[in-house]
């Protein structure tokens, strides 16, 4: 395993455990700006790690545009001073009156959410002029993914302008999000995107013909990261990668061109039973680390013998191996997650590594849904 | 749906929520205090709750043994009054000085932990002899499911005889705990129960001829819960089950013998987005609704036409569903989770609705991994 995440005072540590690196955070940070051609084409996604110190090292890069999903999020981005966060899902129900909470409460924040339905826009309006606030709508074009947005054509054109006419709404351009794309191989995921981005320019051209501002064009998440770090001939793009800040065993061996992207979020698990002969079972249960993954790929153990995970409860990890009788209960195993951002979600805290032994301890300020608004 | 689960002020209710509802709550308790003929030979987990209000209306309906799975959880149990509380978990590193100072801290609960290693009990003793303290042990026996404990036989009773010589332990009993019995047949079930109970009936026998004391079998969950119940003929059951306090869509429907247990947790979600002709989009994510079951069986959407889930991510559930016009962004749908353990670990708070409307929150208090011990 990476040397790093060797702990010296590994015996003392409660587990499990999910251990945060900040070299190796500063690290990835530096690469994405590096990779992006600076920090104004980035806009970061918040859901990954929810923590207010991320979000801190984020603006000391001098990241200012920030993406979120939830209330609570876009929160504790205004709350840690960024300039510039677009709530990055649609906003219904008592989350439209949240929102014209949270440009009242922070000034010194401009904040935008997602668009994709007449209705909803014209609801989102209706609270925002009331209140005498405006929020910047960002038009959610569905490239593919078919979760949320409108599709590219003439009724996104049509929303988007109507969204212009509408009092307590600003024109904040539009977001892809294209999480469908995950082909390992690059020239192929670079040929998904260029499929669906020349429509998408002709109907940013057409809004701008009919006079209707379109200052960005939010793009992709991690994966597809470099291929629009790379498009530098596509004015507005701003790359919106979240996973890459702590990246995981699900995407750092899938993608090659995310060289130099280094898992900085480590789980420390325990050995609590050795229940047959070729079993042993660790304190890395569902609670610990997400299931969303398949069995097989929710958790990899580091520096551990050739293994099958078998089970995975609440509070137990079930895995096989030929080798476990190197193992007895007690004895301390890393492991890295197979998807990070849930798995951040499920810890009230993060301890904080540096020089191979825990300094301190984050809090996954934004994992609750409410914070004061 | 049931007609409880109906909210006239669902309006004003933040997205995605999870909502108890306590009248629900104290029926299951009765109908499981009936069926195990009384809260004596009860031992209910916490782990499906974690929340000091259920707690309490266990402990108002007579329940006074507990079990757990964590340090927080067993904090929580003593703090909130629990005389009895069984850690049932194999205890290693730092969680063993951890019990230790559970028992100085709350004299007025006995707490136990599980044994099923010669060394792991060894260090338990240790520590609790060093500091004058003194924790019950219950053997954990692999009855099948090989996740933790020790085989049925000789190695078994000499680990119990070790552990009977050991300082600063206190001979507690046996657990078998048979999460692999899932049958949803009630006399297959009971025949896999019968299966293995009677080598532990011989255990037991063979430990009481050596002078050894077995005060309590505490046997199985939820699903193998009726059969246990039913088993008067063996002295010293203790049934463990956990789920039945708030019960899911996953062994609700599954499990004949489990009627008059009603679901008493409901999601409360919005569409977000209506993406293609025939999608909906809900804002029940994988960080509010569990994600370990497979994807069909994660939520349950009730009074909602025919579906199948397509997509579940961090913050949005996708089905499609030939009924999709009906809902447009902003409605309300309520939900039941496949899995209710793990996603009650999701959430912050929960809410708790009464008469048809919200009338409070209770804290998931034992979620996070360490109270003050």
């Amino acid at each position: 395993m990476h040397p790093a995440y060797q702990l010296s005072d590994q015996a003392t540590i409660f587990s499990p455990a999910l251990v945060f690196f900040p070299a190796l955070i500063k690290q990835n940070i530096n690469r994405v700006v590096e990779m992006a051609g600076g920090p104004a084409r980035l806009r970061p996604h918040v859901k990954t790690h929810k923590t207010v110190e991320i979000v801190k090292l984020l603006l000391e890069a001098g990241v200012t545009k920030h993406k979120c999903a939830t209330i609570a999020e876009a929160e504790m981005l205004a709350h840690a001073g960024a300039p510039d966060v677009l709530i990055a899902y649609p906003l219904v129900g008592p989350n439209i009156q949240r929102a014209c909470e949270l440009i009242r409460k922070y000034p010194g924040t401009t904040f935008s959410a997602l668009i994709d339905d007449a209705t909803a826009t014209r609801a989102l309006s209706a609270t925002m002029a009331a209140a005498g606030r405006t929020i910047g709508v960002v038009l959610d074009l569905d490239v593919g993914q078919h979760r949320t947005g409108i599709a590219v054509g003439p009724g996104a054109l049509a929303l988007y302008e109507l969204a212009g006419q509408l009092p307590g709404l600003r024109l904040d351009g539009f977001q892809l999000y294209d999480g469908h794309n995950s082909q390992p191989d690059r020239a192929e995921r670079e040929q998904a995107v260029r499929a669906f981005i020349k429509p998408v320019l002709d109907l940013r051209a057409a809004a701008e013909a009919k006079g209707l501002p379109v200052p960005r064009l939010v793009c992709g998440g991690t994966p597809s990261f470099p291929v629009y770090a790379a498009m530098t001939d596509v004015p507005g793009i701003e790359c919106s990668p979240g996973t890459f800040v702590l990246h995981d065993a699900g995407y750092g061996p899938k993608y090659a061109d995310l060289a130099g992207i280094t898992p900085a979020a480590v789980l420390v698990t325990r050995v609590i039973s050795r229940p047959t002969p070729n079993r042993v079972t660790l304190d890395l249960g569902n609670k610990a680390v997400a299931a969303d993954p398949l069995l097989e790929k929710r958790v990899t153990l580091l520096d551990f013998p050739e293994y099958k995970t078998v089970g995975h409860n609440e509070e137990h990890l079930i895995v096989e191996t030929a080798g476990a009788d190197a193992y007895k209960p007690g004895d301390v195993v890393y492991a890295l997650p197979g998807h990070i951002c849930p798995t951040v979600a499920l810890h009230h805290h993060v301890l904080v590594a540096e020089g191979g032994k825990v300094v301190g301890k984050w809090d996954v300020a934004s994992r609750v849904r409410t914070l004061t608004v």
